[in-house]
């Protein structure tokens, strides 16, 4: 069992409701709302800025030259995936500069501020287990959404879906579990001989995890209140 | 005109957002729900260490050994200030280990690692600027509700107002205003010959200022959703 | 054995350089050159300024309140100990001006640097582990030069080894040992079962050990240095 | 005048020394002792490890996108340089295993880890001003010793100069000038009106400037060590 998988099973529930979310049913049966859709995706750049910074903070955290090299891959990868959210983005007139512009939303900051606050805090596996939920949950959801789209190209979040879905992503993510694995051996040991720092790393996952599902339920909110603003006041 | 002074000045909405809360009119007037009130002060515990950590930081940040000495002093301020917490807890039967075994809500995520996260980016003066709106705010809050106290000595919320208008705390929070002001002049120099740092140091400290209201709003909300899970259900 | 044990005897020989050193055997003997020994005691100054920056550090690193007043207590340990510098170094007409003027020495920040660096890329555990050859070794020199006091109460560094052979310096290394046995639980485990974390903490503990040998050469060096200016020039 | 500029001008006397040290003469002149090109050439791969850290700090630091590909791209660069050390040091018959298994010394530690503390105590503009006097000065360097090329295209130390002359590495110096001035205007402001600032960057940046001319005499120092320790005992 890989370490990464040991975390998962850990935090099974807190897993399965953020992979699992109503955010996530909506988007993949197409009736999410447009507005909260955007919202997400507007947050998700601002996020994607700060997860740049904690995949800094894993180089810097690194001891070797091949952990600077992973760290350089990760923030280089990173700075590209805003580009999708650009690009999606100025399909609805929101340019660069409308989205830099955007104020954090609390869930955004309760998320990236806990990853930077527990790599920071801990070691280079822990910021590594930090960052773990995001790109390798994604790349999960990317993977069970796929098939939606051979049944519906026509799909309306199909971009985003291709995005995670597509091997490059895939490989991303193999590769951050491959570093957790690496990172476990040099940093954990075995995990029945250390106990308590497996359940302070079970505690960051499942904390890490839990933030994600407030993003998501974050961007249900949002849309929410964007179409009581927008729909006509009710005799 | 003091930098404090200045940056309360150009956050003036927000801050009142803040010092005006819904949550504080309920505890002035003494009808908040006591579910409210223990699910904030079982919060405000958990931001407490947080906060402590932020303090440390301050003092790691420092170059003098008077900033040392005075980190310290905040350090041992906080410690203390959780006294009070874990002392009105027990009086209704919360015991030091419930405090510690309680999840961290997101918001109380999002103030904290907020604070941490701009302290360790930024310099000493934006580590001060982003604790301000606590330490000072809830001074202010405590001299403005002090009067509340005299006209009824019973008044269910007398030891948490009694803390924060307290000679000690009011002293506390003058100082740290203090701090502000001579770390402006190593750190800032004139605002107007440095308009990008100071529209920086206002970032911070309205952000945090709008994490103090998100936090009395989880009071509430924790509170409503205690006493709707505990109120019998109608036919 | 402790997992400090652990560490001397993985580090036994940079253990043995740094707490038989040359300056140290001069000092117990007396015959320490006062410019050698006040060279050391300025750089030993700007030393704990930043020895108290890697003390709030751990404060910061900590994950209980019980870590934080650990730090807390480090933390104003420190800054006591530098009132005997500023003490002695009075005694013989330097002022904290003086104190506080003077450069830091490239092996004062060696030193330094390395423990904070060592505590900020590392955990808890790493922080502790860096501190620890200062902090115990002093423990262990003044204990063995205590005897030397009886003998010759007159000791020209009496004071000095006072300080260090005192019972509450004494009962400091005993916590700072207890504090890295009982971290070492919490982030190690069992040794033999994360062979790697704890070849990588050996490898923190003997280069902060060879950082104080280099540290006590300074004070030789920086001595010889004074003394042949000061001599007449020889015809 | 630029801020760099003005740094070099405060800090006139150890720019000087730095850039003018004897080892630098003596390489200049081709009669630099291999012993101590290759000692310094191991130290500097050792360097550069903690140093690509540095500049993974200065992405962490990043508060905008393009703060972040600005780290990414001196990540980068600094990666890629440590391929010209490995591929001099293959030259003589040294792998990259034994770049990786030299220990570092203090001069190397105390460099590095006060570039990395610097950086994390202040804010983005104290780290890039740390780590100036090595990017900026040896693009210095390197453009100065170029013509000693074209008159001895021989010369033993060949390749490191015209790495340094190269256009890539002048056009990474001039972009770290840059970036320089554009944070002077977002974090220091007019320097006159934020005196205390300007001095403590200039400190910053001294400290560093002080810490390459112990670099440079490291080099001789380990090559004069070499030298005897393989010179035929003398009857």
């Amino acid at each position: 069992m890989t370490l990464f998988d040991r975390l998962k099973s850990e935090a099974a529930r807190d897993w399965a409701d953020y992979t699992g979310h109503e955010f996530l049913r909506q988007l993949e049966a197409g009736t999410l709302p447009l507005a909260a859709f955007r919202s997400y995706l507007i947050q998700d750049y601002l996020f994607l800025i700060q997860f740049a910074r904690a995949n800094a903070l894993a180089a810097y955290k690194g001891h070797t030259l091949d952990d600077l090299v992973a760290g350089q891959r990760g923030l280089t990868a990173i700075i590209e995936e805003t580009e999708l959210h650009v690009r999606l983005c100025a399909g609805w007139g929101l340019s660069r500069d409308d989205l830099n512009a955007a104020a954090e939303h609390p869930a955004t900051i309760a998320y990236t501020r806990y990853v930077l606050d527990a790599g920071l805090r801990g070691d280079l596996l822990d910021i590594h287990v930090a960052l773990s939920p995001c790109t390798i949950g994604y790349a999960e959801i990317g993977s069970r959404l796929k098939p939606v789209l051979e049944d519906n190209p026509d799909h309306p979040y199909a971009e985003w879906i291709s995005e995670y879905a597509s091997e490059p992503f895939q490989e991303t993510a193999a590769q951050a579990a491959a570093t957790i694995e690496e990172l476990g051996e040099r940093f954990l040991g075995d995990p029945a001989a250390n106990p308590q720092r497996m359940a302070s790393l079970t505690q960051t996952f499942s904390t890490a995890t839990r933030m994600e599902s407030a993003f998501w339920q974050m961007g249900l909110d949002l849309g929410a209140a964007v179409q009581e603003a927008e729909s006509p006041a009710q005799a």
